[in-house]
């Protein structure tokens, strides 16, 4: 054999080898890792890339923050309406208020427009509102209000605020039923009322009008809703891919869940649930003719899940598709593989080093983010290993 | 550049991007599927691998019996004691009772030597027996018994009875405290008493006598004892690689645990758990100048952890090391990806199809398999999916 003819040969069979292990199936991936990007954020919620190092955070027990992750600067967005809830006071250990999430107008590099979800205060109490404006420089200008959850009332807690815009182009967001026990419930459930917005997902146009195609529960409903049912949903995502929009919701003794939002769907809240009602003689109303939607996943532990993302990053291959979310109770990050929509593996990261968590999120470029619920509050990258990590 | 030096540079390109891969941390990993090689095993509790496709299967509710997994043939072995407890018997839904682990000498190929594990009775009740027999073709002969943890009772559950021949060729196994609820536990609790061999585990030369270098917990105890503080443990697993023995344990309420052994550690129950009593007023006793060893890990849901390897096979070569262990409960199949004796990530593999699954093993060349604990129970290989799969 001549020596060319040989070195060619080794080359075939390399370049096979190579080949071979991809068709099986088999990925690449890499040791995760934490690198803490920003610190003393108070309480972060959301992050919203402006670019790959340029970013707004939503404090909720701030402000709204546009930081740089390079050089670390960080600036106070200036002319927040003055409705928001003073979150310095500390009413209640449980309460939820303040800023919640910031995301950006599919056309925003044209329109500069920015949407912020935050619990507003009046003299009846406080609720979810969500404004419009536009991000002028370090500034809001041209705010508008988009949506109200009314009514107000004195509780501070399961305001939802989660948003996110579709493939569709409308903004999807998340409303919570504001009641800690069920012994609060009116006869109709709040969730399950549809002349009510809380304990729902809501639907709009950019411009907080009702899409034409929202689910149709009938003339005299709330024309915003989109699904009912929730109790305390606050993390919504959507997958780039796919177009499916993703969902996390609080149980209330166990049930936490992970959902796939499917138009005009009802995730059961109160009448069923995957975990078991703070109140243990709470006797729901029997609701016939009412088919109730299953979680794609639920918890048998206290997870407290919350803002998630649906990976579709390049640094961890394995993970591709794969749902991140962030809990608030023990275990803080998860990682759930699916087949189609169906969890196959259910992955708790980071076990050696658990802290409260609040959102995943992605960079333009597919990099892995994660924001921690803490007074001091940090900003976090899930990385790749280097070789001598 | 001639031509064979070019392909030469090609072939160094594609070899340093193969390796740049390796350098980086990053492995290959196909996606784990299942595939059910026997089934119709009554309750199986352990396997034992002969060759690569021979093995001795114990059944928890039947007998010791030999298959072939390629032409699915299998015989009863014969001869075995008759004090196994008749377990087709149903006293109690936690009844435990019957045939345990079966494991092999080290130097079974010369001296055919098997260990088995089971509940034995006699007129004063059931305990943890283990025999020593010599497997000749399909008949068990030379039977000698190496331990019993007596006292005989009548309470059917925690027995133990994991084994598993350390790579210092002694046989360590598990022994439960055979107590369901703590109002039952003596002033002194079973688990600490080292005049009890219950709610210990214990390490033997391979013909039952004490090795001289057993942990010294004083002249007149039970000199077998290798480490106390044991509510229930069941499943124990040498790494191959590193020798280090790794043992999971039963919680009470919640405190499902997975630990490190080590000599003469204090696992602390039930002093120290990590879970809840059952009986919520007992009070243990106060033991002072007791250093107690704490779990790796410890889960906040009941998953009923038994048997258990850690992974050394080449299929997944990203589990390389991960500890993969079987779960009665809901989560049936995991994998503890460690660092060092740190566990960091925690996966529940098949949320999608989760099974009561009794053992977790590897064949000599690395295959991995899990046993179902069902009536119709199950030996199922878990393999890299095909290309198609």
């Amino acid at each position: 054999m001549k020596k060319s003819v040989l070195v060619v040969s080794l080359f075939l069979v390399l370049f096979q080898s190579c080949k071979k292990i991809d068709q099986k199936n088999q990925v690449f991936n890499p040791t995760p890792v934490k690198e803490i990007v920003l610190d003393s954020l108070r309480h972060p919620w959301s992050i919203s890339f402006l670019s790959e190092d340029e970013v707004l955070i939503t404090e909720k027990d701030g402000d709204l923050i546009k930081a740089n992750l390079k050089d670390k600067s960080r600036i106070k967005i200036k002319g927040f309406p003055s409705d928001l809830v003073d979150s310095i006071r500390v009413k209640d250990f449980r309460d939820n208020s303040g800023l919640f999430e910031v995301v950006q107008h599919p056309n925003f590099k044209s329109n500069q427009l920015i949407y912020i979800s935050y619990a507003a205060e009046n003299s009846n109490g406080t609720t979810t509102k969500i404004i419009r404006a536009k991000l002028n420089d370090d500034s809001l200008t041209n705010i508008e209000t988009i949506f109200v959850a009314d009514p107000y009332r004195f509780d501070l807690f399961h305001y939802g605020g989660g948003m996110v815009f579709g493939k569709d182009s409308k903004l999807y967001f998340t409303i919570g039923e504001r009641y800690y026990n069920e012994n609060e419930q009116p006869t109709l459930p709040i969730a399950q009322d549809l002349d009510d917005k809380r304990g729902k997902i809501h639907r709009l146009n950019d411009d907080g009008s009702i899409p034409t195609d929202n689910p149709d529960f009938g003339n005299e409903k709330i024309s915003s809703i989109y699904a009912t049912g929730i109790r305390a949903a606050q993390g919504i995502a959507l997958d780039t891919l796919t177009g499916m929009l993703w969902f996390s919701e609080h149980g209330s003794v166990q049930g936490d869940e992970l959902n796939l939002l499917q138009k005009g769907a009802n995730y059961g809240w109160p009448i069923k649930t995957t975990g078991k009602y703070r109140n243990s003689n709470y006797e729901p109303p029997i609701m016939e003719n009412v088919e109730f939607t299953a979680p794609q996943h639920y918890w048998l532990q206290t997870i407290a899940p919350t803002g998630l993302c649906i990976y579709r990053g390049s640094e961890f291959p394995a993970w591709q598709g794969d749902i991140i979310l962030a809990g608030l109770s023990r275990g803080s990050l998860w990682r759930i593989k699916l087949d189609g929509t169906t969890p196959i593996h259910v992955e708790e990261l980071f076990v050696n080093d658990r802290v409260r968590s609040r959102k995943v999120a992605q960079s333009p470029n597919g990099k892995l983010y994660m924001l921690t619920d803490e007074p001091n509050g940090k900003l976090i990258r899930i990385k790749p290993a280097a070789k001598d990590d």
